[in-house]
């Protein structure tokens, strides 16, 4: 049996101690600064206070200045942050991490350069360190509820190396989490971002239903629109980012799943009624978004590509317009006939 | 103006009245046999009977024996029918069709052959006929009471030549119903088909979760596994179809509506519960699913290619799936392990 450090105790991290206790494992739930009631809760009663179910038995909790502590004589460690802790866990937590222990991350998205490049985290994380360290990342499909719940999931590891990537896949893999394994990490990282600022971009139509009927009533002929132009315009992003075109099985069910859960189908929604951004973000009070990161990110990256000639504006109509609406105070005005098109074959 | 004869007044040739009336074209809806209370409901009160929706002022109700008189001096003849009206058409409307009286059909679905091959309903109405009519096809997310209802909707028109195409869509376009054009008939068509299977397919992971929790309560994961499995089989069998891979913006965004709307959701719920097949089909007695036809159709072509060693098994895992509950009598166990991959890049 081995022994798995998650540091970072928010609800994805916190999720994954489902599996691996189940198969025997012993998880060691170490609560960022951020976490510190989570940790408190759960010593006294072993439920996760955020994600509202009990925890496996052998798990145990930490606090952040209890991290060497539970990282001694751990087989991996689990990178549980947000991309909101992403400069704590390189600053902070990087320079603890022994060469020999592998790395598995949750924190979603990419980082945006000048030029337009995007860049994973695994890969900014192998950059920060002189240490050779193995990192590797999770991608597709997957809520946390719905994981501590044991819902059947499918969800892709990605890392430099198959042999590391099996070997974290047997300390995981049950009847209900299911896990393929990809070295493509550029088009795994990729297809995780890009989809949340995509998500939004879809619950706009929940949003114009909800408007338009004046009531919690949806329309899908314009969620389905949305989405098929959202899949489009990410295999467009996957190939400027190098990913393998297979990724698009990632892409979509993340898109799917995204859509329906949580955040960023509120904001979408409410940006779809037509609220602009600063209204939303008040009805959302407290709340932190990594999908408006997120897209913002993209759109900079698509901007600076645009600008540089090296790809077309109209190939990204639906980025662009969530980008205006996120960053530009515009309300909703979806460029519906901006996604039409004409294939001769 | 132009004249519009509709044949076959189900829900989704009506609804078309919808944009083609709001450009003040006039539309001549005509009942096929199986439509007389919808066309006799019709002309008393210019109410749709099924789709329970007014239709615009300047449509016109006609029987079946009045379709000469209807098609005098049409510009355009829509075909209404379902795939289960696939005979009835060619034998007894397609004799009737002038050589310069274009065709668009919004019928769903591919007849398949021994060898394994599948063919759209334009090629097969092509073959039909010693005339030169110009069929097309109408393809992608949208449902009809949706359509009628302006929700907005992306749609593509296909068919062998871009000028009548676009003189077509002149008819048609208006703010919501936004249309593109693709002269890749077969790849149209393909994504139009097989997503009535993988729709049924995605489903099952509702009834799975009804089941689990003993109330209607879904989970996503599950749902979104599915889906990118679905998604990744569509894009193989559009390959094998010799369709062209952009297809997948229509496939996605198809598949998305179909999962929320209608019967296929209610047999893959119901099938997902647990039920067989016939079990599942009497409580929905007296409903006609084209969904069935469909996804049988395309496994006995996928099962041809198998046998022929042209495609392997364990790349459709899923539709095997669904053709197995449809066709062999068994219940739900999808095989999630079959769904893992690896990729090196």
């Amino acid at each position: 049996m081995s022994t798995i450090v998650v540091v970072g105790s928010g609800m994805m991290g916190s999720a994954l101690a489902v599996p691996l206790c189940e198969n025997g494992h012993h998880v060691r739930l170490v609560g960022s600064p951020l976490d510190r009631e989570i940790v408190e809760h759960g010593r006294k009663t072993n439920e996760h206070l955020t994600m509202k179910r009990m925890m496996p038995e052998n798990v145990s909790w930490y606090y952040i200045e209890e991290v060497k502590e539970a990282m001694e004589g751990a087989d991996l460690y689990i990178n549980g942050v947000s991309s909101f802790g992403l400069d704590w866990f390189i600053q902070e937590m990087l320079p603890q991490i022994p060469e020999d222990l592998p790395v598995l991350s949750v924190t979603k998205g990419m980082v945006n350069y000048p030029d337009g490049s995007l860049k994973s985290y695994p890969e900014i994380f192998e950059e920060s360190t002189e240490k050779k360290i193995s990192f590797n990342a999770i991608g597709g499909p997957c809520t946390s509820y719905e994981l501590a719940d044991k819902d059947f999931t499918e969800v892709t590891f990605c890392g430099r190396d198959m042999t590391t990537l099996r070997w974290i896949k047997s300390l995981f893999e049950t009847e209900y989490y299911n896990i393929s394994l990809s070295t493509d990490v550029r088009g795994v990282e990729c297809a995780v971002a890009m989809k949340n600022a995509y998500a939004l971009g879809v619950s706009l139509a929940v949003g114009m239903s909800y408007k338009r009927e004046g009531k919690e009533f949806e329309h899908y002929n314009s969620q389905a629109a949305l989405f098929g132009q959202s899949v489009m315009e990410m295999i467009h992003l996957l190939e400027l980012c190098g990913g393998d075109a297979s990724n698009i099985r990632l892409l979509s069910g993340d898109l799917y799943v995204t859509v329906f859960g949580g955040r960023t189908r509120k904001i979408g929604t409410l940006l779809g009624t037509g609220m602009n951004f600063q209204e939303a973000m008040e009805r959302l009070s407290g709340v932190t978004l990594e999908s408006i990161v997120i897209a913002t990110r993209t759109a900079e990256a698509i901007r600076a590509l645009i600008a540089n000639g090296k790809v077309k504006a109209e190939d990204f109509p639906l980025l662009l317009h969530v980008d205006e609406l996120i960053n530009q105070g515009k309300t909703v005005n979806v460029p519906w006939k901006a996604f039409e098109y004409e294939l001769e074959k």
